[in-house]
């Protein structure tokens, strides 16, 4: 079980893993699982928020070159940061703020950031079976989408440049906490996981404050507090972004 | 910071960070820091152990067969276990329980375990300053020393085959409790790890068991839950295991 491919054999539970960072994911089986992006600060927040704005496609791409490189031969949006600002070159951030309605509605962004969209590909390249992004905005499609599809599933933190992070840990805690008693989890790091959801979950941005998140403190100088808070709280953007034939795209739960 | 040597200035505390698996260690700038090696369930509490019942030395290899070569060479006592339960060819396993002062005092033990051996090996290659080991019956030792030096840390956690583990995080967090005002701690994996412990520490081992623990169900089925109990239960074995010239020694605090 441990080593070999996560099989699901009838009226039994699938299998629920956590990966917590990119450098740990190649340690789970992807190819026969759903694997959910988690990259809470910013980007699969971003890329919900857009959806839900009306966005027809996402493309991630790891690259700013790439991102160049795409925007003009699709005439897209070009989007993404690196360190947590807008990367050289490129036109917009990776703020859910810089994609309202009136801005993204039918237009097609191409993104790239530090992590999550790096994960994707690492995820991609490991052959997984499907590929979705969480973010609390659209933690509640995410939750609904596991819950039917009743397959196994690896939580997969985009972290900071492979350092474990509190708020992805937090999602992946959130989702366990709703869908504990459907998976059969046999997984240290979602135990861990949902443990920490349940010390924060009566205030997240508190929470994240007093333990003084990196990536809280990184965003909070830069006056990203609104983006934290939006962030961090379920229900803003609820929809589910599915990756099919190299875009995210929103699809019915 | 985050990327050049961890420097102490005068006055400032030192920092302390937290590596979850062996593969994030490379993570962390160990050539400045004091690596502590935390393989809780067994291999350090074992170490501690044996030192505490006054082994000469234990002598940390990370094959079989190196340590069978080493051991006929010294004529010393092998030891270790793979996947948790005793390798072939090797005299004694990896639990505390094997090495009481009637057996072991005035001896040298070579051991090689799955994780923690192996840890302690990447450590050195990657220039560890100073390298000791922990476990909880040797926690207040390892506290004081910390204390004492007052020099960047990293907590390292051997996990299980690169998966991040419930008990190894507790042991982190059981250090951050009592540490945490005398150092600068701006690690993601350090808040997560003393959340851990927070909600687990009125009965570590009750906790352990409602989390499913991966290791924990593992022994549990060999018939060890009094090796789980001793290897949870701080103050066992008070010691400080430092590794010098190849060798783990008990030194004074």
């Amino acid at each position: 079980m441990e080593r070999g491919k996560y099989k699901k054999v009838a009226g039994e539970k699938p299998s629920l893993y956590v990966s917590l960072s990119p450098a740990l994911v190649h340690l789970y089986e992807l190819s026969s699982s759903i694997v959910v992006i988690i990259d809470v600060l910013r980007a699969t927040s971003t890329i919900a928020t857009a959806l839900h704005n009306g966005a027809k496609a996402i493309v991630p791409v790891d690259s700013v070159a790439e991102c160049i490189r795409i925007g003009k031969q699709i005439e897209a949006i070009t989007a993404g940061e690196r360190d947590g600002v807008v990367a050289e070159g490129l036109q917009h951030g990776n703020s859910p703020f810089e994609y309202p309605e009136s801005f993204v509605k039918g237009k097609t962004l191409v993104l790239t950031t530090t992590n999550g969209t790096k994960l994707l590909h690492m995820a991609l390249d490991n052959g997984a079976k499907e590929i979705i992004t969480g973010s609390f905005p659209n933690l509640q499609a995410v939750c609904d989408h596991l819950r039917n599809r009743n397959q196994p599933v690896v939580l997969a933190c985009a972290a900071w440049k492979d350092r474990v992070n509190i708020e992805d840990t937090l999602f992946a805690g959130a989702i366990i906490d709703q869908l504990r008693e459907h998976f059969d989890i046999r997984c240290d790091a979602a135990g861990i996981a949902h443990s920490l959801y349940l010390a924060a979950k009566e205030d997240l941005f508190e929470f994240m404050k007093e333990k003084q998140a990196s990536h809280y403190t990184r965003l909070m100088k830069y006056g990203l507090e609104k983006d934290i808070r939006f962030c961090l709280t379920p229900g803003g953007a609820n929809v589910l972004p599915s990756y099919r034939d190299g875009k995210l795209i929103s699809v019915p739960v």
